[in-house]
């Protein structure tokens, strides 16, 4: 077992803390931005070499700036498939970066607040996370980042289209902003198409848990920024900043909505997701996040008292398949997952932390 | 609300209490025959007037024998929705009865062990039940009252045939006996086809609680003989006995299996069941049912030992839609009646009964 991941795993990431601004609804607000180097090839066409080349490079250009050479640096060579997803899941990682692990590398803040991410889709992929609704502060620290980085880096920009990217549809800005949310209401009064209609009006993708290709669990969405050309950061930032807050009015009318006209009904699913996440001897991941949704809500609108918003969030987080291997020190085939998943949601809410 | 009714809803019949043989596979034994009389016309073509004659008549006869005279009585009409659906919850009363409401009569024992219906498909109807697996008991019983209806009454007898009854099926001993069985391990290891061919072999049949044309709820199956014509009563019996045995012995070799080979999923299927029967907050008959069966499982292998069996029958018996209506004293649409249920249901797992 890897000590890193190991360090990780006893953590809880600064992003998934509750005390942030509407932490009832939203998780998380990220930055992201897509840099790549003008003297290699881009990665599609990059060879091993350029890639080792690329990595060796990027360490030593980011060692002369105290901030970065301290951040911690982890090899994705030589780890093993669990501890891998576990960076997935904590969101250090990306799908892409693993397509050549032998020459990813990982650079991030202890609080894991900050990840640079080398030999990704981009040569560099930088990312700022902070806990509940907080994209102004992701902003300013991510566009600190990337004037420090091209003050360090020989970035590949051109006049007429700015920062050039793999895939064009990051190019212009190279930035993306997004945010983790909790919409238990709008699904429950099956007003998705509403919000899809929304977003597509203004230019925002909406996704899973991980990103691009990954299935919607638990009622947990992320919502993106898609537009990097023709626009300012500011503009972007402002214009992301007013739909998520039309967002949040819309999934606070919709609880609104679901306890004024079916009390009876979300009090039936609160308290059977409780007694289920509490009872289970075998639960697989997918159902834990639907009945941590439920409860979720239930916290949410007051119903629940007694279990904290971060406990919830640390046991869906925990019981992703990674992190339950490395916790338990081993791999494992799915029923013994589910049931080892089972027994941690168990303690978990049983224990003080609930 | 009628007196009989309400005294009836407050008392649980003793066939459904849990001392006697196989409690946790069988939870009753019944025989019952079908007589008609010889001085009036069959059902189909009786018409109201003679109905009025045959109930004038039986009573009449009846009051010649102290037991009989003794038993208690019930007219159908005058009882609301719910009060008919009480005494067919109840299996004191069969759909058949409800057809012709205003001439129908039952009488019945106080603990409900055996019960006399006239104007039914026959002109009589007795059955005689009693808890667990008790088949002797019960065909000693119904053949007792066979026979002293039989010196009370002209009864409908050709010596070619034997009794003669409306449907050509219950000619010759017009006597049935059937068991109501729990069988969850047979359902979970897929073994109803096998139990099926037995059944068919055995010339017996199959249904649900509440007899012909209803649906098997909570793995609850009823199980009867068809055979009337061409074997004595003692045939019949012995030939019955021997088939419910080997069906037990079937369930109990699929308990063990199960137990052995998916302990887990058996230990999760059965703290789930009781987590949501404890906890939900709207729940219908046939999840009650379901949940019920399970967790009678879970005490039939020893798994949960602070619930009684006796409170799960009772918990099942009193979740049903006509009881629930009378012991809260109002009739109800299905939400209230999930409402009401799934609160019943908390308080007596709760209460020092469970």
């Amino acid at each position: 077992m890897d000590d890193r991941i190991r360090e990780l795993v006893e953590q809880v990431p600064a992003w998934l803390r509750t005390t942030g601004e509407y932490p009832e609804i939203v998780l998380s607000s990220r930055a992201r931005l897509a840099r790549n180097l003008r003297p290699f090839r881009f990665a599609l066409k990059a060879t091993d070499q350029d890639r080792e080349e690329i990595r060796t490079f990027v360490l030593d250009r980011l060692r002369l700036h105290p901030r970065l050479a301290a951040l911690h640096q982890l090899e994705l060579e030589g780890l093993g498939e669990a501890e891998r997803r576990v960076l997935v899941e904590r969101h250090l990682v990306t799908r892409d970066l693993l397509k050549h692990p032998d020459y990813a590398l990982v650079l991030y803040e202890p609080d894991e607040s900050v990840a640079l991410l080398v030999n990704e889709e981009d040569h560099l992929r930088v990312q700022v996370l902070a806990n509940g609704l907080a994209l102004s502060t992701v902003a300013r620290r991510i566009l600190d980042l990337g004037e420090i980085l091209g003050l360090l880096l020989p970035l590949a920009y051109r006049e007429e289209f700015g920062y050039l990217t793999s895939c064009p549809t990051n190019t212009g800005l190279g930035l993306r902003f997004s945010v983790l949310m909790h919409l238990p209401g709008l699904v429950l009064a099956k007003r998705l198409p509403e919000l899809v209609k929304l977003l597509a009006r203004a230019r925002l993708s909406i996704r899973g848990l991980y990103g691009e290709g990954s299935d919607i669990v638990g009622n947990i969405f992320q919502i993106s920024t898609t537009r990097n050309l023709g626009i300012t950061e500011e503009e972007l930032l402002a214009h992301f900043q007013d739909t998520v807050r039309q967002i949040i009015q819309m999934e606070q009318e919709a609880r609104q909505h679901l306890e004024q006209e079916t009390p009876d009904l979300v009090e039936d699913r609160i308290h059977r997701a409780r007694a289920l996440l509490e009872n289970a001897r075998l639960i697989s991941f997918e159902e834990t996040a639907r009945l941590v949704s439920a409860l979720r809500l239930g916290v949410g609108l007051g119903r629940i008292f007694d279990v904290k918003l971060q406990t919830l969030n640390e046991l869906l987080f925990f019981a992703q398949p990674g992190h339950l291997q490395v916790l338990f020190g081993h791999d494992m085939d799915p029923q013994e997952r589910d049931r080892r998943r089972a027994a941690y949601i168990r303690t978990k809410l049983q224990s003080g932390e609930a």
